[in-house]
């Protein structure tokens, strides 16, 4: 299989594209890919400080050195969620890549915030995992955004975390999730605006850049999410690509076409409308869920003081 | 396991209500489904006559019976596809079952209507077999119902045609498509209301459902449509449904709840404005997409006479 733009021998066929890469035309491609979601959904501003999620995954570190190829201003977030191996591994993994780029980092810990790890958090509040994550990522990723001035907040979600996605929510039409399923969020209440400029590209494209970039990553999924719906609609929406490729491309982007219409905003997602007592984070009611969550978990919630000192920058911010 | 209803020893799990019925509970759960789609679908007017299309499957047989325990008035319409053994079998079954019952049953074949039958005109006209069948029936279901003077046709179409062929049209967004997947379309343009009653229950309930009354039906699919999509779709939902009962019927009557919102009407699906000037039925164009199949068959069209003269009744209607 040779590549289809310059006829070296090729080292990924994307079938959905009808097409097939060496390795320089394929780092091209992504790079095109990126540049264009970029631009068409708006997703930065001249002079935007970008706050980016960074879980240690292909994804996230990745988009990272993407980001920085593009000369945009990164500052690298990662929660060390205390899930024992799979999260030391995380953490290291995310603090050697940024240590050998000299990019610069913050790692915060899920434990110096709320005083227990992830599985215990879960345990404690009967929660289900990735639903005590997602409310304590929301969170601390706000925060960190406004403490360290930025104006956007990006993760690496890439295409068939996106597609799988949309797939559960419009089974189940989950329409207030499916009204928010847009990879430019604007700020709005108090939260930042939120971007996710993989979401052209696959899995399998963003493993290929990672590997012949030789970025090392921790490969293994996250132990906590293993049976989680969205890896099951991955294998379904796989599936699919196989018998037709292109499906899951055409599937996420003509949902996207048709999002505003056909999911106008709704008042089951107003921004919040005040701040929380407690830490100040954007807040629908008096105290925020994440200030509950804690004080769930101790009865006396650290201060805001308190909980900012577990901020730990391990590269200095360089540029 | 027992009926939930009455203890006896059950003859069939429904996992998505949770539940398992005896035969003759599950006999009064569906027909307490086929009356309430047809209730809440307006799909019968009081002295309705109704046109059934009917394949020889297990669906279309058992919503014949169905709908003649409902004392409704229905012409049973059989169309003779001339596709060898797999077409004997599914008119020597129609026969027999109205024959048995006494039911009214018109039988058409395409091989007069056309001069071809379905596996040629598909080679002659480098159709897909399914597009030519559909456009067949769709001209020829009509005329019938025009003919003998029925308001409605009836096909059987269950949860499982329905929410496969959804998938499918979801995962591409076919507009147009979805905006007509109502099971109850209303008559405009010359074409009369089609309506779906077992769109509420799935393939294997109506398998039960002709075990039970003993009916005799083609179990095998097609073999011209062996490879379609909708029967991979309809694997994909199986599999969704297994890992979560229920998705199959939520997806659906989710999808049926915003249908409106979603997919108003639009130019693309307006009702024919004129008819055929070869055989008078509805039309887009000066000659109708039937009446240009007959041509491109043959050079020298039937005339709407002789075309009728393939109707073949072979049980008086007597009622």
């Amino acid at each position: 299989m040779n590549c289809r733009v310059c006829k070296k021998k090729a080292v990924i066929a994307i079938p959905r594209h009808n097409t097939a890469f060496c390795a320089d035309c394929f780092d091209k491609y992504l790079m095109d890919q990126v540049r264009k979601t970029i631009k068409e959904f708006r997703m930065f501003e001249p002079g935007d400080r970008i706050l980016l999620a960074v879980s240690g995954g292909k994804d996230s570190l990745a988009l990272w050195e993407i980001l920085k190829r593009l000369e945009l201003d990164v500052l690298g977030y990662h929660l060390d969620l205390g899930i024992s191996e799979y999260s030391k591994e995380s953490t290291e993994k995310t603090r050697a890549f940024a240590e050998k780029r000299g990019y610069p980092l913050i790692i915060e810990e899920i434990e110096s915030e709320t005083g227990a790890t992830l599985p215990v958090i879960a345990e404690s509040t009967k929660r289900p995992p990735c639903s005590a994550c997602g409310l304590s990522k929301r969170h601390l990723f706000n925060r960190a955004a406004r403490q360290h001035g930025c104006q956007v907040l990006a993760t690496g979600h890439n295409l068939d975390d996106e597609a799988s996605r949309l797939l559960g929510n419009i089974l189940h039409w989950q329409d207030g999730y499916l009204e928010k399923q847009s990879p430019s969020l604007p700020a709005e209440g108090g939260l930042i605006r939120k971007v996710k400029p993989l979401n052209r590209l696959t899995e399998k494209e963003m493993a290929t850049y990672a590997y012949l970039k030789g970025i090392d990553y921790v490969i293994r999924e996250c132990p906590m999410s293993a049976d989680a719906k969205q890896i099951f609609y991955k294998k379904v929406l796989n599936d699919i690509e196989k018998e037709s490729p292109g499906t899951k491309q055409f599937f996420y982007f003509g949902f996207l076409e048709r999002l505003e219409k056909m999911f106008p905003p709704s008042s089951e997602n107003a921004p919040p409308a005040g701040s929380c007592k407690v830490c100040q984070e954007p807040c629908y009611t008096d105290i925020c869920s994440f200030c509950r969550l804690r004080m769930k978990l101790s009865p006396f919630p650290e201060t805001q003081e308190t909980a900012e000192s577990s901020i730990n920058f391990i590269t200095p911010n360089t540029h």
